[in-house]
Formats: C-alpha cells, structure tokens, sequence
C-alpha cells in the first residue's frame, strides 16, 4: 500500500507521526506496511518507490522548513511520476476556489486512485462532482477529518447508524467558537474571551473564518452532500456567527439554565449556522474546544458523538480511520 | 435470512415492529427478506418456516397475552425442531444464573447460529465461555443493546476505533439512576425522586438493580470483556450505588460547578461503578435518562457518545444494527 501525501504542515506531519506509531498495527491486522513514497509541500517534494523513512521527513521539514530536496512547479506532473494507491490530500484549505487541495484531489480520482483528505475546502466547493469521478473511477473518496477532527462523526452515521433513518444533524463543529461561548458562560465578554484565544493559539489573527461561522458552514455542507445526499454548496449556507452576541444574552441564557452554542444543523430541508439557546445538561451544552454532533434517527432516537474538533494527532487519526476503511475494502475485494 | 426469537417481552414486540418497518431495507440493501420463522416466549412458540408476520405476532400478544398457539417445556427442543440462521435472544434478564437466555444462546452458538442478545445476564456471567463457544463454531455474538440501548458504544469501538489504543471507558449506564441524580440538582432529595421516576416508570418497585450500582456493573463487565479483553465477571467489580448520595452533596458539588453520576469505569486494571463528580459542561455531565461513555483513545484522545440506554424501539435499534453487520459479513463471505 503506497501513499501520496500532498501537504505537510501540521496535520500532514500529525500523520507521518501517526505511521510510526502504527507500522506494527498495520503490519499485525493486514500483513503488510504502508509506505509514504512521495511527499510534496507547498514548493518541494521528495519520492522513493522503496517508502520514504515519516522520520526523516520530520526531520528534514524541522530543520529547513522543507519538507522535499527538490522543487516543482506543477503538483499533477509529480503525481503522475508515482506510483501510488492513496492519496492524503492534507494541504491547507482554500475555501473560495477549493485551491491546489482540489486539483490534486480531482486529479487522483481521475487517474483512479483512492483519495483521504481533511481539507474542507475541495467538499464544500465541489463535493458532487468529485463523487462523480470517484464513482466513475471506481475508487474511494473519504474526508472524516474534514468535520469535527477526531470526531468520526461521518462513520457513525454510514456504517453503525447505516439501518437508521436520519433526520437531521445539528451540532457544534467549531472549536474556536466553542471555546469562546464556555468562556463568556463565566461573564467575560466577547472581545476579551477572543484575546485569549488568541494568545493559546484557540483562535487566528483573523478569526473572521471560525467566529463568523464560515469554517462551520463549509462541515455542514459536508454532511448535507455526503449524509442527506444533497447537492448543495457554501453559499447554500444560511449563516450567523457569533460575533455579536453579548454578555447580557449569555447572563439571561444563564438564568433560565440555559447557554448560548453556535450550531450547525442540517437536513432535508435546512442548512443553517446560527448562534441557539441549549439547555444545562444538554450533550451539546458542553464547555471548550470540543466538537459535538447529535443524529437524530427514527428508531434509535438522538445520538450524540463528541470529541476534539481539532489537533495534530486528532485529525491525523481520522486519516488513519479512513485508510483503515481503504485498507479493510481492499481485503474484501 | 431465518430468525428465532427467544423473549418476546417489550424488547421482543419492539424488534417485531422494527422488522415490519425495515422490510423495504432489506429488500433494498440486500435483495432478500428477513423471516422470523419461530417466536418462544416464556410458555408458549409459533413456528413457520415459511416466515411469521410480526404483525400477527404482535396482535395475538397482546390479545392473549402470550406470542405462541402451542405450550413447550423445553427450549433446546424446540430450538432444534427449527431451521434458522440466526437467535435474537430477549428473554428477561437473570443476572445471578444467567437464566434461560443463558441457555438459549449456549445451546444456538454449540449448533453454529449467529446469535444477537441484549441480554446482560448471560453475558456478564459468562462472556468468555459464549465467545469461545462462537468461536469454535465459526459463529457471531453480537451484543450492542446489552451495553446503553440504543448508544451505539461498542461497535464505535470495535469499527470507527480500530485503528486506536482504548486505555479507559467510562460512562453512565444506567438512565434511571441519572435521571435521579439530575433531577436532585435540582434540590429534591432522592427519595421524593425515587418516588417520581417510579411513578414515571423509569424505576421499578423494587430498584436496587438501577440504584445500587448492579446494572451498570454488568454493563462494565461486558466492555471489559469484549474491548478490553479481559476475563471478569460481575463478582469482580467494585460497585457503590447512589441511594445514600444527599442533597447536601449534590449542593457542595454544585457550588463548586460540578454535578454527581454514577459513573461505571473500565480499564486494563480497573472495573468500578461508583458516583463520581463530573464538572457541568463535561460530555458526562447530562441529564434525564440517557447513557453516556467516554471512550479515552491514545490518537483521538477522548471520544464521547450518548443516546438513549433504554425503550422499546431503541434497544430494537440496536439488535437492528447487529443484525445488518451480520447480514454485511455474510455478504463478504
């Protein structure tokens, strides 16, 4: 089994992390090791049909902040000088034009390979049409890391909830935000509460992305194409964030055992990122960085996952779910 | 695909009423039709090998008051008298000598059936010797509705987790008691709540099972047994209920803004149920009747799921689920 890794900051070196951890599971459950055999960066790459040692990798990406020996200009001519089974498509994500994220996806499928990524933008831009290639190619596109990180929100509901019909999916798929929210539950206002993420690193510069809802807009598109089978994209997304709400809404919430989430909900017919009232108590009342995510279904009733939304490590072993999934396919093949 | 019913209690109309809506499902997903081909419950059986319409089935129940037209003495005999592929096993739980469905599961796994059970005595008796037995026999055990209804706890761990090391499990197993221990952070004291969950009919007349800590005992046994590995039984487990928690405790926690669950815990070398203080806003700290669990996982850190541990159509859900995983697993073969 060989990997093409495009990307390699945070998640992408999460990964290769995550492949040394894990040599000997792949190799006990399935007899045989995974290699990375080719890596590119934003303007390197580096490739070795014998697997690339994920150590030396690190390595070389810490000490020159490169993660290859040579440079390229066009990512699909590399691509298409490997051979490869996967890609792990985890360069940063461009949510206006799906940036290279998209094109090395779309160029993967076309060439019929299995494609994991992580990145949201390429989904939330273009999710049909790259289903469409996969389905023409005969291949695999998988993305659980693309919403709520560690949260195997997307599992849940195609495989152990697959006899369940779903009716809807409203959770809390912003990290930042919630982070926000739990902090103002003490009294602290807005303003101050985003300083603070700021310096723990919770939030950016400009958090224009997480706190106006945009980063949870893209995951519940997502969910509406690849859940409720949907064809829908960003600017389908009603969105409100949480930028304006005060201290004194908080405190009145408060009063009536009540705080204030940003929550996603999808469904049939609904698709919206809005600032909700959520009872104490509830599963999605809860307090800091994680993600959330309640199902609701006919028999079952309401599930609710959690987990971290976010991390290096967290959203590489979503990855690692996906290529277990690939990996547990192909044996049955 | 040809099934036996064993119990044919709530849980057992409640997987008949599943089976008459799911009937399109099957057809669909696996182009052919499940048939219940024979029903026991305590006195009385009906077989058909040409299939039973659970709706008659459900209609003579609750007319008569039992699912059969003939009387039997002994379930073994009747188990033989049938051809069927698969045992769903819903007689009344015995949690001292594992009770008939003890019986029921031994004899169908020794003559190479599938079996699915929510039935916790069984298998927090002897989990180790019906996992032998299956295995032996080439057949499946299956048992998510034994572990928190309809919360799909331990096929999260044993598919979407695979790939993950599972230091720790822990949860709320048992909706009544935190149905009691939520409504007392309210300021009720727990026997005036004891006194309303009965009238609600989320406690029995006799409660101990629920408020002594058994139930969920048996619950962490099953998980130590099936994702752990280990080789417990519930003699093995430490357990401290909640029916001498007051309302002095619950207002300290409170103050400090925490709440009080029982909460059952499962590790390599820890199998304890006792009520623990869990902060508000923790994914444990919910309230009402749900089930919870925290599963701790070394990459995705600390993954939570709830749902609804108990009712009719949602502990059917999940020998539903069961039973598509075996469908899906015979697919493959």
């Amino acid at each position: 089994m060989r990997i093409l890794m495009s990307g390699f900051g945070t998640v992408g070196q999460g990964f290769a992390e995550v492949m040394i951890l894990r040599r000997g599971f792949f190799r006990e459950k399935y007899g045989k090791d995974i290699d990375i055999v080719c890596v590119m960066d934003s303007s390197t790459y580096v490739s070795d049909p014998a697997g690339l040692s994920p150590g030396e990798l690190l390595e070389r990406k810490r000490s020159t902040g490169k993660v290859g020996t040579k440079g390229y200009t066009d990512s699909a001519q590399i691509m298409d000088s490997v051979e490869y089974d996967v890609l792990v498509e985890v360069s940063p994500t461009d949510i206006n034009t799906g940036g290279v994220g998209l094109k090395n996806i779309r160029h993967a499928l076309e060439s019929g390979k299995d494609v994991i990524t992580v990145n949201k933008g390429p989904l939330a831009l273009c999710f049909c049409e790259l289903v469409a290639i996969a389905k023409k190619n005969g291949c695999k596109l998988r993305f659980e890391g693309s919403v709520g990180g560690a949260m195997p929100i997307i599992n849940l509901c195609r495989e152990n909830l697959v006899g369940e019909k779903i009716s809807s999916i409203r959770g809390i798929f912003n990290g930042t935000c919630n982070f926000i929210l739990s902090k103002m539950d003490n009294g602290q206002s807005f303003e101050q509460v985003l300083k603070e993420a700021q310096q723990m690193g919770y939030a950016e510069t400009d958090p224009t992305n997480d706190v106006e809802g945009y980063d949870s807009a893209c995951k519940i598109v997502i969910l509406a194409n690849s859940i409720f089978r949907r064809s829908v994209t960003f600017s389908d997304v009603k969105i409100t964030g949480i930028s304006s709400i005060t201290s004194e809404a908080i405190s009145l919430a408060a009063s009536n055992n009540m705080v204030i989430r940003l929550i996603g909900e999808v469904s049939r017919d609904k698709l919206e990122v809005s600032p909700r009232l959520v009872p104490r108590g509830h599963p999605l009342s809860i307090v800091g960085t994680l993600n959330a995510a309640q199902v609701v279904t006919d028999l079952a009733g309401p599930i609710t996952i959690s987990g971290r939304g976010a991390g290096k490590i967290e959203t590489a072993s979503a990855i690692l779910s996906d290529l277990v999934s690939i990996m547990d396919d192909r044996k049955e093949r």
